[in-house]
């Protein structure tokens, strides 16, 4: 297959080239960064979601009964759920497996999980290609879910225009670091397992944070749902929905797409430089030779990374 | 302070030169680089323990317990707690004030926790940059504390010569995807809250995925404690000891030095590149403009950021 037939089966919406495609930016392959390069152009600016929120909030369930409420209204889902498990026992292949079973027949939902792969990360970069592709294709929204709660989860989460918080009660002390940190990037925070005992609680707490920050024109709402009987989802989706159109009526959607857009340059500009050196190091014997020299206390590493920088590049910035 | 008094403050053991020079290191100065740099050449070679697990499982207390078993045996410690959580609310400061409180008159405990600073991130170079200082103040061990179960947790563990991965009973069904990812990083795997209902599942679980894994030489033990009471913390810290033993007996210590110096050279290669790029490309408007031009569909990610790296490398690799 040619950088054209893929992307005319794209266009044309043919699911098993959207996957080829995909595959080929999981394996890093130059015909995938082509077809990634142009698809860029032929965007049609899906709504992009995003869904994260720790381990054992209930997330995968939420997301499913989200697709579903989404499939009623109409819209085309692609599905993307990034996992930040290894290649050790799979992760990604399992939660292809177990995951999305119910609609496995629904033409109108793709689904994908991408995991870490190798040492060189991009997983973060392959995210963002996914998203250009799936955008191609013409689905109506698209569902970007993390599995954790650090920095990464985070970064993914820049390519989404709303993104949900989803917590759970009862998940202890640490929760409350991380509550500071994803308050930052929720658009509607959401307390899922409303059911159970110091759901109460996980709102308050919430709302009591959100009392002390100033919000210019957009203030997150916190919503209950408990995932496993559908009960407030469709006031989740209609909070999500009120957001998108928030954005558009206030102008901030095109500062979002802004910045998504600068997450993903930052990701290419990484790839062309620390990346690359990497790569190189290893292959021709310098990495060695510098790690030898900080093993023995014979250098340090800001040395030692001016002096590979300056080995590829010529020169230092 | 110039670096020279720095350096001997660390030197004699002087705490308040080491608070100094780590909050230099998280403020980006590059006076603190300079010491930093130094200092990596009076390394005393403190043995580092990284823990690790999603939030909720009792980690703080863990910690806690765990540093009380050290000090029993006479050793020191330098406790960091790496906080994925953003300035919004200060959750490193929250961190700071509520823990420890115990061991606050305790000369032989130093605690510090690094948060997330600003958007270029920095949060694992810096990990790795107070472990350096605290190695050359000469603490016995150095306890590195992760919330978070994302790939940025699983890069700062990378700097820990034994890692413990910590779980708890009933954290949900997503807690499969984490245990695939951090059986890969766990040397010993901990069971807290052993009280708790679902224990012995979580336990068997575990052993039973360790069983799907060939180990050459050290398998990872699984290790029950219920923190809050100290039951099974002697246990863990035997096991934690025993890996050092075994890491020093067969060579493998080095390889991990290795590795995690590693780990410190990439941070800092991505430092004088991506970052730098970044930075200037923003003062003087070129980000601006490729930004524009990806938002109109005038360019693609891949041919930005070539265009950067030629920019203020004057070429590409």
């Amino acid at each position: 297959m040619d950088v054209e037939e893929i992307l005319e089966g794209i266009e044309a919406k043919k699911r098993t080239y959207l996957a080829r495609a995909i595959s080929l930016v999981e394996d890093g392959s130059p015909l995938g960064r082509e077809v990634v390069a142009r698809a860029f152009k032929s965007k049609k600016n899906a709504k992009v979601l995003g869904i994260t929120g720790a381990p054992g909030v209930g997330k995968s369930t939420l997301v499913d009964g989200l697709i579903g409420k989404l499939r009623e209204r109409g819209g085309s889902v692609g599905v993307i759920a990034v996992d930040p498990s290894s290649p050790f026992t799979g992760g990604a292949i399992l939660g292809d497996r177990v995951r999305m079973r119910s609609r496995t027949l629904d033409e109108g939902v793709f689904f994908r999980s991408l995991a870490t792969r190798g040492h060189l990360g991009g997983l973060s970069r392959h995210t963002a290609e996914v998203i250009v592709l799936m955008d191609a294709f013409g689905f109506d929204y698209i569902v970007v879910e993390t599995v954790g709660v650090g920095q990464s989860e985070v970064d993914v989460m820049k390519y989404a225009h709303s993104v949900v918080v989803v917590l759970a009660p009862g998940l202890g002390d640490d929760i409350q670091a991380i509550k500071a940190g994803i308050l930052e990037i929720g658009d509607v925070l959401c307390v899922n397992k409303a059911d159970l005992p110091g759901a109460e609680r996980t709102r308050k707490e919430l709302e009591m944070m959100l009392g002390l920050k100033e919000f210019e024109g957009w203030k997150p709402p916190v919503v209950e749902t408990i995932a496993s009987s559908g009960e407030g989802l469709d006031r989740l989706l209609e909070s999500v929905l009120q957001h998108q159109d928030y954005l558009v009526a206030s102008g901030l959607l095109e500062k979002k797409v802004r910045e998504s857009h600068h997450a993903v340059l930052v990701e290419y500009v990484k790839r062309e430089t620390l990346d690359k050196i990497m790569e190189k190091a290893e292959s021709d014997g310098t990495l060695d030779r510098i790690l030898r020299d900080l093993v023995e206390g014979a250098g340090d590493p800001e040395s030692g990374a001016r002096a590979l920088v300056e080995k590829y590049f010529g020169t230092t910035i």
